[in-house]
This record gives C-alpha cells, sequence and structure tokens, in this order.
C-alpha cells in the first residue's frame, strides 16, 4: 500500500473509533436522562397545601434513590468507556457489536434498579446481580479482544490500559455472579456484597500502579 | 479556484458529512435506547412475592425477543452505515434527503416489531418484511446514488464498498419482497425465510472477496 | 496578538462552532425520531384477526400523515442549517441564542402538526401557520446575524449564502403571515397556500444563481 | 516522554474533552427537547370546535410559561458551559464526575420548575431555589478544580474563563440560598429575588472586563 492511501486508511480508522465513541455516548446519555426526567410528580389538586406536595415528594423517595444508584453505576461504566477508548487507534466489527451489546445491557440497569427500589425480594437481587454480571462480561469481552489487537499490542500503554480493564470488568462479573449465590440464602447481604466491588477496582488500580513501577524500575 | 478556497471547500465537505453521520447515530441511538427502555415492569403490589414477580417478568418475554430482534436489525443496519460512509468524502441534498428517509423508515422498525412480537397472524408479517423492504430499498438507492459520485469513482475502492453494499440492499429488499408473496399462503414459512437475508448478505461479501482477489491476481 | 495564540482561538471558534451544531442536530435527532416512535399501536386482543389489526393501523392513517408532514418541514429546516452552518467560522453570545430559540420553536411543530392533523377548523391552521412564521422569522434574524459578521462578510461565497439564505426565510415567513389572514376567511385555501413555500423557496435560489452567473460575467 | 508519545498524548487528552463536551451538549439537547414535546393536547372530540380549541389551548397556559422558563435557565447553564469548555485542554476522573453531577442536578430543573407552575407555595418556591443554587454550586466547583489545574493556570485566559465563572457561579448560589430563606416569610418576594442573579452576573462579567483592562494598562 503506499504512502497516501494509507494515510487515508488511517483517517478513515479514526472516524470510525470517533463514531462508535460518540455513538455510545449518545446512547449513555439518553439512558442517564430518562432516568432523571421519569420521576413525575403524581397529579395533585391545585394549589394543593405544602403538607400535601411534602407527602408526594416523599413519596418519591425510592425512586430518586434508584436514579441515584443508576446514575452512579452507568456513569462508571461511561467514565471508564470514555478512558480506554482514547486509547484504541481501529475498531473491527466485532468490536463494533460487543460494543452494541454493551449497550442493549446498559440500558437494562434503569429497568433492574427500578424493581429493586420497589421490590426487596430475592429474585430482584439475583435479577440486578446477574444484570450487572452480564454486562460486566461484555466489558471484559470488550477490553480482551481490544487488547489481542495487533496495533494496540504495539504501544504497551494502550495494551495496559486493556488489560487493567479487563482485570477489573473480571473482578466486577466475578464478585456479582458469587452475589447471586448468597441472596439464593440472604438477599441483604448479597445487596451488601456489592459495596466489595468498588474496593475490586481500586485493588485492580493499585496493583497495577505497582506493576509499573516495577518494570520501570527494571528498565532503569 | 485557487488553492486556499479549495481547501477550505474539502473541509467544508469533511464537515458536512461528518454532521449527517453524527446526525444519524442520534436518531439511530435514541430509537435503540428508547426500544429497551420502553420494557416496563406493569405495577406490582409493594413487597410482592417472588412468585408474582416471576410471572410479571415472563409476561414481558415477547417484548424482550422483539426488542432483541429489532436490536439485532437496527445495530446491522447502522453497522453497514458506519463501515461504508467512512468512505464518503462529500454529501449533496439527494444524498442528505435519501438518508433521511432511511432514518424515517428506520425509526419504523420498533413499530412494526412490536406487532409482530404480540400478532402472528399473516398481514403482521407482511407488514414487517414491508417495512424492512423499504428499508432496504433506500438503503439501494442511497449507495447506488453515492456510487455514482464522481469523487467517489476516482478511488476504485470506495466504489467497490458502494457497489457491495447496493447489491446486498438490493438482495435484502428482493427476499423481503418476495417474502411478502410466501406470507399471503404460509406466514410461518415466510418469517423462517428471513433467515436467508444473513446468508445472502454473506454470500455477496464473499463474491466480492473473490472477485477483488482475481482483480489483484490481473493486476499481477 | 501574537501568532499561537490566534492559532488556538481559531481553533476555540471552531470548537465552538461545531459543538452548537452538533447540539442542533442532537435536538433534530431526537424530534424527528419521537414524533416516528410516538405512533403506536392501540391494545389489541392477543392473536387478533387481520381485520382488527387492518382497522387498528387504518386509524393511525392521520397520526403517520402528520409525522410524515412534521418530518418533510424539520427536515427542510434541518437541511438548510446543515448546508450554512458549514460556512460559519465563529459564533457569538447572540447566535447561539438564536440557535437556542430556533430549536425550541423547531420542538413545538409536532405539536401543531398533531392538532391540525385532528382538527381542520380555522384555529388549528392559523396555529400552524404561526408556528411556522415564527421559526421562520427566527431563521431569517439567526442568517441575518451571521450575514453581519465580520469574518462572514470577507468571505463572498459565505456571505452569499447568508443573503440567500436570509431571502428564502423571509419569503417563508411572509407566505405564512399571509395565510393566517386566509385562514380567517377560508382556512382550506389558506392550507393550499403553503404550497407556494416550495415555490417560493426555489424561485429565491434560481435567481441567486442567475445574479451570481451574471456577477461572473462582469468579473471576466 | 518522547515527542511522539507526547504528541499521542495532546491528541489523547483533545479526545476525551471533546468527548465530554459532547455527552454533555447530547444530555442537554435531551432535556431541553423533551420539555418542548411533553407539552400535549388533551384529547379532544373529533371536529371540535374552535372554542374548545382554544380552552385546551390556554389551560395549556401554565405549561407553556414553565418550559420557557426551564429553557432559558437551562440554555444559559449550557451556553456557559459552551463558552468556557472551549478553553479546556484536558480533563479529569473529578471533573468527569462534577460534569455527570452536574448533568445530574441539571436534568432535575423541568421537574422542581413543573412543580412551581402549578404550585406557587412556600415549599414549591424553596424547592426550585435549592435545586438551582445545588447546580450552580456544582458549577462553582466544576470551575475551581479546573482553574487549579496546572495547563489552565499557565494560560491567563483559560485561568480568567475559570475565575469568572466560579465567581459568577458563587453569586448565583449565594442568591438562590438567600432566596430560600426570604420563601419562608414571603414566596412571592423569593420569586422575584430570583431576577437579581441577572444583574449579579452582568456585574461579576463588568468588573471583570475593567480588572483585565488594569492589568493591561500596567502591563505597557
Amino acid at each position: 500500500m503506499d504512502e497516501v492511501s494509507r494515510g487515508s486508511e488511517v483517517e478513515r480508522d479514526r472516524k470510525r473509533v470517533e463514531r462508535l465513541v460518540l455513538f455510545t455516548d449518545a446512547v449513555v446519555a439518553i439512558i442517564i436522562t430518562l432516568m432523571v426526567l421519569e420521576v413525575k410528580m403524581p397529579t395533585l389538586p391545585h394549589h394543593a397545601s405544602d403538607a400535601q406536595l411534602t407527602q408526594a415528594l416523599s413519596d418519591l423517595w425510592p425512586k430518586y434513590l434508584a436514579v441515584f444508584l443508576s446514575f452512579m453505576v452507568v456513569g462508571q461504566f461511561w467514565s471508564m468507556h470514555h478512558r480506554r477508548f482514547a486509547w484504541v487507534p481501529h475498531v473491527t466489527a466485532p468490536v463494533v457489536w460487543l460494543n452494541l451489546l454493551f449497550l442493549l445491557f446498559l440500558a437494562t440497569i434503569p429497568f433492574v434498579t427500578a424493581i429493586l427500589a420497589e421490590q426487596t425480594g430475592r429474585l430482584s437481587t439475583m435479577l440486578y446481580a446477574a444484570d450487572l454480571a452480564i454486562v460486566s462480561l461484555i466489558v471484559l469481552v470488550l477490553w480482551w479482544v481490544l487488547g489481542r489487537d495487533a496495533r494496540i499490542k504495539e504501544d504497551p500503554s494502550a495494551r495496559h490500559e486493556m488489560q487493567m480493564g479487563a482485570q477489573a470488568a473480571a473482578a466486577t462479573a466475578l464478585l456479582f455472579l458469587v452475589s447471586i449465590g448468597i441472596a439464593t440464602m440472604n438477599p441483604t447481604l448479597a445487596r451488601y456484597s456489592w459495596a466489595l466491588v468498588f474496593f475490586a477496582n481500586v485493588l485492580v488500580r493499585w496493583l497495577h500502579r505497582r506493576k509499573s513501577h516495577t518494570e520501570n524500575e527494571v528498565r532503569l
């Protein structure tokens, strides 16, 4: 291939990554905005008393909490996608479809969160954990596929980002899968166990920082 | 035209293609996200039993299936648009309007899919096939118009992409049109026949790969 | 100002135009997509007969027509925005606010179209004409303000685009305002008179093409 | 770090800022468009009289007003985000999350505005003021965090933009917080006091223009 057509190929690749990323952003924007916009006041009589309004607002409380939780979870997935895709130089058909699948399941998070906000039984807990385990597994496959890409392999920092992403996703998926088992015995305990996801992610990041320090020392 | 104004014309063209593409992405993002978000739980009593929840979830089953099907079909059209438009250097008014028409009919796919998920009679089958035939015909005209563009004709790879797109769209449209005929006799058979669309698309791609290999050999 | 900071200022300007344009696209994408997605089937019994389905679909007919009309009108405004903004090098606060106002009223088009599709009386006709006259007037002010911008004035083609835009918008606004008057006497005639908008726009474009030909001849 | 990887780091930073900005735009586009699209006609009899239509339209009046108010407020926040982020060279995790939080609360503005449009009591006034105070406080922290960024500190104009943003946000938050206190005694007076926000913002801008003039004189 000559210089010029290679240049325009790089340009086409860049455009396709950009488009995938903006498409993802649009979907996430719709998910989180509609979640918030859907919290609506019940119909009150005109010039209702402040007591009636307070009552109506406090009845909406479980919905607010569900929205906030979904927002944090979807925001976390988006923020990580935002960070890692800045390293991706081109996308292939499997990456496009994995990303579409990721969005399909991401869009179900408000659904399972809404169920969890109203029903705190065994099934709703298992459903939520299963949904987040699926999203994490898709993300795991996504970073793994990208990590095997020839052009990402060449760049140590990019490869490192994908590895870190895959490991964090694997830890998240594992914890949610285990919590499904816990929920069969104790749904409340299962829900508390989700806090471990946060610590697992911090741990993965810390281990990677330590490893890259060690590698740098070895190089010196 | 002097160098500078030609340079800024290229820039303006690039901006207009980019804008058309991002507009398309926004519409597709809304279509697929709202499809998923619209699957909502029926109102359950507070602290409903797990049996009630299981029942409510399994009642939603045909809706899930419809969403998944629409998602795959819309995703397929988007993924192909995503791939082919990376080769398009500029857009004209007819291309803008064909793309708008494409989006208009693409947005009706969740509608016909929802009907098909609830009513498996003759009419709903014919409606679905007709809708997808129309979308495919618009896409066919779109790639055909783009394929006749002077700047795309100059670039063999770009022209080849448009030809492949037009042929795949023609095959898809033809199969859906034939399935309308089949549905008048046997709706179930018509629905099974849609699986051929997948194989027709694979065939078109395979024939093109073979052809470009032969051409390369001839060149050598 | 030194070279470097002027370079980054151009870059900042470019980013702000791009952002305004993409924001506009997102709003238009939501408007036209939701219009289409909102056409929903009434609830039918499971396995309804094809006759029931045909009835339900034909009851939706006025809605389809309204969607198609709105789609063409909003699409026309977008296509013209798409074309003209490719010439805009920077935006000022008034342009940002005029564009926001344009979007605010553009988003009311599905509302007035829906009323017109159901009620063909005097008031609904006047409401529709008034809404489109307002959108056209905002667009007129938008191109007029942009046409007075120092950097657009320097570039004859850009200035010409803004003039053409302002004249087309003025003609459109005038015709809709006149049709409000006609509607007080004969609503049906008023609705037919809207077809003139199309011809007025073609006329403006034709006059401009003739003028620029004459100018080119004068230059030679 | 060598030249090449520094170059690609700048490129990655640029992409991440762009993505955050476009994500913000998508969310704001959804918020303002849905606000407008949600104003819907009540179901009228077919071929209703113009008197019935007039009645239905005038019943929607408080909704129109609420939409227009929300539109101006959300538009104001967006226009300022649009202006300031053109100066931001890169984003960090706290900025991403502050921006997400900003969007979360921005999306609640239509909700509190709708309440205010229907209920003009003490509580709805306090709720609206509290919501806008929170949004302003998040924006204040956002510009403050960005203003402390090493690369923004280097560029006097960028630092100046962030300072101006933080001061305007602080003034806005303070006025809304004070109006909560006023509302406990006189809700109507509290609502009128919001007009001061506009003057406070003009004042901040005027003071900054004066200051930068003085600085320029000192330099000469």
